[in-house]
This record gives C-alpha cells, structure tokens and sequence, in this order.
C-alpha cells in the first residue's frame, strides 16, 4: 500500500506540474504534439501489435468473449483509425482563451474566458482506443490527464502511452501531461480520487458498481453517467408510422450503447393500432409487456417491476400501456435515468408539456434517442454523455472539459 | 440516529416532489411567492423579534462576542432590509426557460435550455437574513431548498421560515420547496450530502473545518469556496498612486470579508519608492513582512511560513518583494486559494502574462479585488463565491443555480 501511495502521489504531483505549464501552452504547440502523438503511434505499430497480442492471449486464457476480445484487437485498421482520430481532434477549434462573456457592469472591463479544467483523472474499460482519444480531448482542451483503462487491455494502453509521451516530448511538451496507471489495484483509484488540490475532476465510464465507488470514495468532483434507461412516449396525436420507424432505429440502429430505447410507453387510445406496427418493425426483439401491452402483442412475456429499471443494452425491449402523458412522465420519472428520453406526437401542446414535465439531460421529440452523440450534435470527438446536472449534461466534447475565470481589466477601480 | 435518518429521509422526500412541481412553475407564480414571502414576514415583525430575541439571549448566556451578537441581531431596519431584499429578488429575470443555445446540426432543431438543478442543500452561519436570501434564490431559480444554518440563530430562521412557508402556500406553491433542518446535530448534514439521487447539490458555507467534513462525507455534488488569500502584485512599471491606492482599497473597504487583500507582492525595481507608499496609506494595518520588504517598512514584524497561508480577516497584511512576475505567480499558485487575486502594472505584455499564469476565480488588473461580487459583476444577488472550478466559478447569482437541458426538436429524424 505504502508503495502503491507513493507511486500515486508521485504521478498527481508531476500532472500538476504540468497542469501549470498547460494553462498558457498555445494552440499551436497543442495542434503539434497530437500530430506528434499520431506519427509516433503510427510509427511503432509493431510494438503495439505485440503488446496487444500480449493482451488477447492472457484475455483468451481468461476466459473473455469473443465479444470482449474483439473490442480488445487493435489491427492495423484500427491502428489507422486512431491515427485519424488524433488528426480530427488536432483540428477541432481550440476552445482555450476564448471569451465567453463580456461586460462593462460599471466603468471595468469584465470578461469570463475559457481555460483548462487542470488535472483530470479518467476511467474507463477496455477499448485501447479510448486510451488515445481521452488523452487527446485532454491535452486539446489544456489538461493534463491521468488515465487508468481497463486492466484487461493494460498492455496495449501502456505501449500507446509510451507512443503518447514520445510525441509530447518531440514538441516540446512535459510528457506528464498524459500518464497511465499501471497498476490494477482499485486502491490506485480510491487514492486518485480523494487527491483534492491537486486532481481538479473525476470521469469514471464503465460498469455502476465502478462508478459507485468512485462517487462514494471522491473528494474531487466527479462527472458521470451510471447508465442509460431510455423512453420514447408514443402520444395519442402521434404519426404512428413515424413513431414505429423512430422506435426501430431507437432499439435497433446498435441495441448495446447507452442512447439506445429500453421502453416503450404507448398511449391507450392509440395502443392497439400502434403495437402491431412495433411487432412488425422489431422482429427478433424480444418484448417484455404490462397486462394491457400484452394483449396487444402476441408473444410478448410479461414484464416485472425490475423491467422498468433495467438497462438492458441487448435486444430486449418493455413496453406499456399508459392513460395520459402525465402518467408517461411520472414513469420516466420514477424508472428512468435522466439520460435521453422521448415523445412522439403532432401535438405542439402535447409536446411542450412533456419537454417541461420530463427532466432528461436529452429529451427528444419525433426522433431517435440513438442522436444523442457529442459528433451529431456537432460538439466535435465526445469524451461519454453525462447524466449528472452540474457542469455538463448530456454529451461531453472539448468545451464540457474546460472552466472560465473571470478577468477584471480596470484603471484603478476602487470599492466605494 | 433513528428517528434523525427518519426526520431527514421525509425532509428530502418532500423537497423531491416540491421540484418536481417548481420545474415547471411560471415566472408570475414564483415572483407572486416571492411577494407573498415577502408580506408574511413584514406582518409577523412581532413573532420574528421575539424569536431573535430568544437567540440574542441564549448568545449572551453562551458567550458569543459583541460581533457575532450584531451579526446576530434582527433590528427593524434589518427586516426592512429583508423585505426589500426579497423585492430586488423577485425583480431579476427569471432565469428558467431561456434557451441558452440553437443548433441545426443536421436537419433536426437542437435547443439548450436552462432548467432548475432540482434539490438544493444549503449549509451556512450565522445571520439570519441568510436564510431568506438564500431560500428566495432557491425559488426564483426553480429549485427546492433545504436549509441549514448556523444554531445561534436558530429560533430566528426558523420564524423566518415559518413566514416563508407561508408565503409559498398562499401563493399555491407546495410549502416544502423551502424547508429548514431544525436539528443542530452535525448527523444531520453527512446524511444529507449523501442522498445521491434526490439531492443534487450542496453549497455550504461557513469555516474550513464544516466545509472539509462535507467534502469528505459527501456524495452528492459540491460548490464551495474554502477561503480567500487574495494577493496584489504590484509590477515594476505600475503606476504607483493607483497600486498603493488599489491596495488600501482591497484591504480596508471591508477586512473580514473573503476577497479582502491578505498578501502584497512587489516588484524589487519598485519596492524602495513603493512601500512607504503602502504605509502611509494602510495606518493601522499591522505588516509582516519578507526580510527584503521588511527593511523597508519601519516596525513591521518577520512573516512566517504560516503568515503566506494565512486568510487573516482583519487588519493585517503580509507584504514580500519579489524578483520578477513569475515569481509573484509561483508565490500565487503555491499559497493562494485560487479565489482573487490582481496586478497592477502599466505594461499590456506583463498583464497578459500574468492573466494567463494566475489561475484564480477572478483575476484583477489595475483594480480592488473588493470588486469581486455579484452585485457589482451585474450577476443580481450573490450566494456566495466559489473558488472550485466545476460548474460554477467566483460570484454565484441565480443563473449559477442553474443548469440545462438538451432539447432536440425532429420530424421522424433517424441515426443512420
């Protein structure tokens, strides 16, 4: 432990360090080290592809799905696919220095400009692919990061870190600007995350249990999203055809992220004429029904209370029957988990009701939860969706990892 | 503990259901609560005195100083003040519902609007006109509050609230979306700050001590400010009439207040002809001083380590002189608090450096850092000022007790 505590501090100090020398780093010299990440990756694919081999034989041994494995692979497409996603990002806009705010509140100048979050600590599993992205967004956005990624692809994660480092140092960067935390003790993270003054934001992704942790030992301010049970409410007044095909794409378009459709809340008045056209739309989805719903849906098993809370991520879909759109409101409130959640109808009232009513980081009317993503909203590489209210909601890109400070320009401007 | 985990567990409930009904609250109805807040404290004058005068005396007998006993004390004309305070309150522009955002990323109408942040828990001290203020910025922002503040005015807040609660029923408001923790047990804060899901924020306010026990125990999110070490560099090329003048400003116009001047750093090329300057405008103020400056400043005593630390609150300054501006922002960044901190210099160059090193909530140029404050920043009352960096930074009005919500506006749009 004592050993472990060290290792730890010895790395949130040196991030610190070169947090500070971030802070007035210019874009310039950003835009250049994420190209001289992206060429030193690019040049060292060998040693890469070794150690992820290295990693998907100990996987294999363990036991992983093929499911598991196959996220784990880097092949060479892949490789270039992180080689492009450096470039993307080294093009975004760079969102430090910008002036957010101005005004003359009394004869100074008053202006709120964006900077550096500072030190950030990120969790996340195994794609070694986010190891790169996550430092990227992090050094784009001013920060320096502690990045700790999924034990199972530690291999990979390190040998891309090593990449990481050599390009920071060849343009001219502290390379403590990007770490990885080579261990897999969870203690690693119950110290990191109580490293008030020194780690200024917590993103844990991955499993609840992870990031229940993390929010129960954190001093530091965490940003997070535990899971994503989202709803579309099918309104009485809704185009039926419609609301069918933007379920469809909602459940189907890729049933196992977060911004997929877990449950279908249908109006009474239009339940029987609406479900026939799921069934139809959903075959080989396996429908989890209320009483009501269930008599709509041939097939269908009945559904249990944990139904409603479940996040299934697969191809499952609840389904119920509901009165009013205040009864579909209270049941997203009670189940759901403020993620992305929907109402399809032609009623602007209606409608309107529902956007006060339902209080979701992401609330969708007559379109596919699936377009809640940081890329189609146009906020550039997205680092996760928040579920959490303060400082950033809904999907994360550069700008979500940077804070303001207020500059006060005056000419000798007293308090009277 | 029991029957505290039961009082509490009720308490957040109630808040819980109150936000969900503010959600969606007009503008007229909270500024008619807040009127009605207003016309029940004015007419209960009686109760409320005799309450405070309840506190007054218990202070006595407890030994509070001649200060806090003021600080403590409900005169007339501080009710009037109350009054009037809930009036300029009701006043501000209703900060829910504003769409802070519009995009057409692709086809479909994406909105950011400003929602309520739900659940708020509000830990503070002494006076108790705190306890209105505080509720009345809770309202208009939308969001429930729960109440804590300090024991000495116990029997005060907890008239005032009274009022208040009435005021929310006669205006048809749920009375529950103000409540106040009538417990003095510390037991009652850690329960609170762990209700993960029905609170969703906690400000406290108050000594260092109360605010590290709420960071440690908490898992719900946190906006604070632990102190103000607010510095002044004073640079080689700096006017210095203004710079003397800037600094007795932030240092007399109100010592004990958090962005109060507590450290001087000055320029070596300056420091002969600039500190008898700094005496001579600060009698009164006992200097502790650097070696260097100290040879400088007949009578003032040695700084110690602890004095860089120190937030002293009164009429005691430390001055250093300091070989260069990065001196004076190293000197910043290892002693500050990150709350406010300035420069006076006449060079653009050395500001510009100084602005982009310093990372503080405020940062001043040529100006009193007493400026640092809602009010004057034009952000309408203040709850305070935070020195974190998530969410909210420096002065906290309304809209900083607020957060957003996506909305996305489509026509059967699809993720393809």
């Amino acid at each position: 432990m004592e050993g472990l505590r060290e290792y730890i501090d010895t790395m949130v100090r040196a991030a610190k360090a070169a947090s500070v020398g971030l802070r007035t780093l210019s874009a310039r010299s950003k835009t250049a080290a994420l190209g001289a990440m992206a060429s030193a990756i690019d040049a060292d694919r060998a040693a890469i592809g070794a150690a992820n081999a290295r990693d998907l034989e100990r996987g294999k041994a363990e036991g992983l799905s093929a499911a598991m494995l196959d996220r784990l692979a880097l092949t060479d497409r892949r490789i270039d696919d992180i080689v492009s996603s450096l470039a993307e990002i080294a093009a975004l806009e760079d969102p430090i220095g910008e002036v957010i705010g101005t005004r003359r509140p009394a004869g100074f100048l008053l202006q709120r400009v964006r900077t550096p979050i500072g030190v950030l600590v990120m969790i996340y599993e195994s794609r070694p692919n986010v190891t790169v992205d996550t430092a990227a967004l992090c050094l784009k956005s001013g920060n320096a990061s502690i990045l700790r990624g999924g034990s199972e692809a530690r291999e990979s994660s390190t040998a891309l870190v090593r990449c990481i480092q050599g390009g920071l140092a060849a343009a001219g960067v502290d390379r403590n600007a990007v770490q990885y935390v080579d261990r897999p003790d969870y203690e690693a993270i119950d110290m990191l995350v109580r490293q008030s003054g020194l780690v200024d934001l917590v993103v844990p992704r991955g499993g609840e249990a992870l990031i229940r942790r993390v929010v129960e030992h954190a001093t530091v301010p965490v940003i997070k999203h535990y899971k994503g049970v989202c709803h579309i409410y099918v309104d009485e007044t809704a185009d039926l055809e419609m609301a069918a095909a933007v379920a469809a794409n909602s459940k189907l378009q890729r049933p196992g992220t977060c911004n997929a459709l877990e449950k279908l809340l249908v109006h009474e008045a239009i339940a029987a004429r609406f479900l026939p056209l799921v069934q139809a739309k959903m075959p080989g989805v396996e429908l989890r029904a209320d009483p009501r719903a269930r008599a709509l849906l041939p097939g269908a098993r009945a559904a249990t209370e944990d139904d409603w809370y479940a996040e299934y991520l697969d191809l499952v879909l609840a389904v119920k029957v509901v009165g009013s759109l205040e009864e579909a409101a209270a049941h997203i409130e009670k189940y759901g988990s403020s993620h992305t959640d929907g109402i399809c109808s032609r009623d602007a009232g209606a409608i309107e009701r529902f956007v006060g009513l339902v209080d979701s980081a992401v609330v969708t009317v007559n379109a596919s939860t699936r377009l809640n993503d940081g890329g189609i909203f146009g906020l550039g590489a997205e680092l996760g969706i928040s579920t959490d209210k303060l400082h950033a909601r809904g999907p994360m890109g550069v700008r979500e990892l940077t804070t303001y400070k207020w500059i006060l320009r005056g000419n000798g401007d007293l308090r009277t």
